[in-house]
């Protein structure tokens, strides 16, 4: 068979590292899913609907750093567009492949099916325009050029991409690729950096030494590659550090140094002291949000602050562009070595224990209790999902094991994200077990990727959140208004529906020890997806969240 | 409590036939909901997510003329907008209203959820624009007269609205409306329409007869209004007729004249003989789509065609506007009867008899048998909603009995459309038994609003064609592609799953005699949903999609 565009946009996938595909099939895009099925190192994942599929790159993107979403036109790319959408909030390079028309029904403005019947096909490209960083409209002359373009636009900027391939360019021949895409390339300047580096070195100096000095770091330290130089930063000296909840698992929460999640007056008093009051404070790739910052009550002194951007540092008042975070990152490596190797080594840090898992079984479970025991059955290497709502706030308080990674949205904030998330991201990551934590109202949006994780041979923990409604909802207004109640489901029976065939299981909890035995039988059992519908009390909610949504009740109210 | 925005929404959606407000809520439209919960006339439908929920306002839509969606800002409208689209495309009234961050903070750009973090709160209205026919981003002092005209527009140009709503302004105090919305205001040009009326009267009498002219109908004519008008031409004289498949079930389809149902070449030979030979032919509100007109097949003689657009009439090559359609139809009446009153009458059209079921109960289903018997099976008052798909080229080639109406989508053609929409429709149409035909692939799409059906008291024949994957697609391209495959559910733990406190039923069939059985359970129990899984050879397609797919495969591969 001639070597064609459909080829060429498999071969560059796979060679930025994707290795799966997801999406749902469409007479526009069909063609060029025989050259996705028929690809060595790429496989098909295809889901119930288009808006799952776009979660499921999205998790799978966060972890890769490169993911791949195939619609077909109108129909299918609208209704994965929230999902585009999302990781443009929350910086996940995702292409988005659309399948098209062929250009000979584009030119003739044909009425045909998926369009709106104007003959104008750019609608739903435009629409793209705000929520990706690079699009295409393939042709058979420009398709190498810009696919090659928008692939390494998406993977260097860790934002979607889009690309439109009507399909007779799908089938178009052209020659393979004769070299490698570009590699990333680093924009630092060497000048800009060595000014931050006296800054910063000058600031740094001037707080003494390590213990005076803390480090706060978000999720674009994540994104852009710069985990493994802050876990170097980190070890060079025991600087007091705590990430944003957006962040979360980003560093190894077992560490001394660490004290906790920041989130500006919601957090608990010495992380909130210790990120606050330190002489010199290291800020690497946080973004404050309202819902990962108490609401805005964050402060952070910018003349006692080192500032990290994607592309940009500042010290104090002085900015130094353009610098690539990881480069600015290595570059404070020394001088904090030089800070711990000048004084003593600092007492450490009080850090508090995680809370006790209650003790009796008979206990009945509650928002504090649920969290708790979920926190004490997590293991290294497991990836934990929670949803935007009580999932994410009573999970992300808790301390984390070394090696887990946790995914939350706590920006785009959809619920129902994290059911297909899971799905991409225990695709990406294999060897880690998969923990959902999930309310029912947000589960009943996505459930239908519980059959397609059965399918796929995946076997994560869903523990849906049974509180018979959006409680997150109840608390910010409107706690016995019929908007806030759902529909009444039995997750239990979900095996019985979505896998008919065998591979899942279910159970309802109700009190601690119906929770931990549920628990311990799904570790037990790692081939096993397991479905535990905890029930817990209507209107109890965690804490953080209770703080969060009387914030944000009376935000929306201000008149 | 002070009268405000969220109260004149309410008033005015009320006022343009609204009953029922389809979503789902959000921090940002919860307060607004409260007026819609709290109003008289006003039914909240929470949906369990926004795609469904549009998907539900439009079918809603379609029956009644006008249609709400409340979703709030971001994730939820952008979940809905396929939706939003696909009622572009097909004429659907939906006023889309989208609960937004308050004034101030988007004045003052924070990083709220939902947003992309940019501090842009344009984006979302802005990828409205290609797919409603009108817009509005809220203010307090625009706020009244903006709904209105929105409201107004959408009511009168059959298209989706979109209004933006921060949760500050639906809570600003306005003075009650002083007076009514204005009423639809026909723009026809009275001189333009007696220029038409010569015109059609020398094209009807060349003709000479009433049984050499034919009227082909178009979904136009439902979305403008044009139907009891239709009905009246047709009784002014016994006109041989058809309707587009898109406008199935516009006409009486067991009156005399009815030839059946038009599809350029893919039409039984006397129905495409009577539209393309007749002497004269009246085209109303007919657009020809790839999928309603056997791939652009369709033989309309201009010379011989009387054409009625929603605003323009033409006559040969002469075209007379602003004239509205119901109106050109009635300057056609007279026409008609005049002629059927000089000629004798003319002879009954050869009417082919519907397909005969088969006769033996252990005959396994196939697609003819399947939608032979679900044919039989309708009676006067049904709402049939067929989904694209074998679903609706199946059912679309059978005589309806009197008063059933029909649904499908055959031009925006989003797969599992057609469950949400059945729960809008039964709602619009609470008299009528739901009778919903969907493949297992598109019905994986929105399974979740069987359980809102039966939460809502509904009680529809859900016959989901197992069929084991996309067989559309199979018939397309690639017939054994993994792509065309789905993940196996078992639909009949659907009631379990989804309504575990009764009020559904659910079986599988696999032969003529169990679907029977089935179809009289369902037609004896009008107050349980019935779930009927009908297993059919995976490969098995009607003849009229047969035909169509090869069409569409060659299209797709036309490089």
């Amino acid at each position: 068979m001639t070597y064609c565009v459909a080829d060429h946009l498999a071969d560059r996938l796979a060679e930025v590292g994707v290795e799966h595909v997801f999406g749902v099939p469409g007479d526009y895009n069909l063609a060029m899913l025989d050259h996705v099925v028929g690809h060595a190192r790429l496989t098909w994942v295809g889901c119930a609907n288009e808006l799952d599929a776009g979660y499921a790159a999205d998790g799978y993107g966060r972890l890769r750093g490169m993911a791949a979403l195939a619609t077909a036109f109108g129909v299918g790319e609208l209704s994965a567009i929230n999902a585009v959408a999302g990781s443009f909030a929350e910086h996940v390079p995702v292409v988005h492949v659309v399948g098209a028309p062929s250009t000979d029904h584009q030119a003739a403005h044909r009425v045909v099916h998926h369009s709106l019947g104007d003959g104008v096909f750019t609608h739903f490209m435009t629409m793209h325009e705000g929520i990706t960083c690079t699009r295409a409209a393939l042709t058979a002359e420009n398709a190498a050029a810009e696919i090659d373009r928008v692939l390494t636009e998406v993977r260097d900027r860790h934002l979607p991409g889009y690309l439109l391939i009507p399909t007779d360019v799908s089938a178009a021949a052209v020659d393979p690729p004769s070299a490698p895409l570009p590699t990333p390339v680093d924009h630092t300047d060497p000048e800009a950096l060595a000014g931050f580096a006296d800054a910063a070195r000058t600031l740094l100096e001037r707080a003494g030494s390590v213990e005076r000095i803390a480090l706060l770091a978000g999720l674009l330290t994540h994104r852009v590659g710069g985990r493994e130089v802050l876990a170097d930063l980190l070890a060079a000296g025991p600087v007091p550090h705590a990430t944003t909840v957006w962040a979360k698992s980003l560093v190894d929460e077992t560490a001394d140094g660490f004290v906790g999640t920041y989130a500006g007056a919601a957090s608990p008093e010495e992380v909130r002291t210790s990120v606050e009051d330190a002489a010199a404070l290291i800020v690497a790739g946080v973004q404050f949000t309202d819902l990962t910052s108490g609401f805005f009550t964050q402060r952070i002194s910018r003349p006692r602050a080192i500032e990290l951007g994607a592309r940009t540092a500042s010290v104090g008042a002085a900015t130094f562009s353009p610098i690539e975070l990881p480069t600015a990152l290595g570059a404070l490596v020394p001088l904090v070595r030089e800070l711990a190797a000048a004084g003593p080594p600092p007492p450490r840090p009080q850090v508090p224990a995680d809370a006790v898992p209650a003790a009796d079984d008979a206990e009945p479970l509650s928002q504090d209790a649920l969290w708790a025991e979920v926190a004490a059955f997590l293991r290294e290497g497991d990836l934990v999902l929670a949803d935007q709502g009580t999932a994410f706030y009573g999970a992300s308080t808790h301390r984390l094991p070394s090696g887990v990674t946790f995914i939350g949205q706590p920006l785009w904030a959809s619920i129902g994200y994290t059911l297909p998330a899971t799905l991409g991201a225990c695709l990406a990551q294999p060897d880690s077990r998969g923990i959902l934590l999930i309310g029912d109202g947000a589960a009943q949006l996505t459930v239908a990727e519980l059959g397609t994780m059965v399918r796929e041979g995946l076997a994560p923990v869903v523990v849906v959140v049974d509180n018979d409604g959006y409680t997150v909802e109840r608390a910010i207004h409107g706690p016995t208004e019929p908007y806030n109640d759902i529909t009444r489901w039995d997750w239990t029976a979900a095996p019985a529906m979505f896998a008919p065939d065998g591979g899942a299981r279910a159970c309802r909890v109700a009190t601690v020890g119906e929770l931990r035995a549920a628990l311990t039988a799904a570790r037990e059992d790692p081939t096993t997806l397991a479905v535990v519908q905890a029930v817990v009390p209507r209107d109890d909610v965690p804490q953080l969240l209770a703080d969060l949504t009387k914030a944000l009740g009376q935000a929306n109210s201000r008149a």
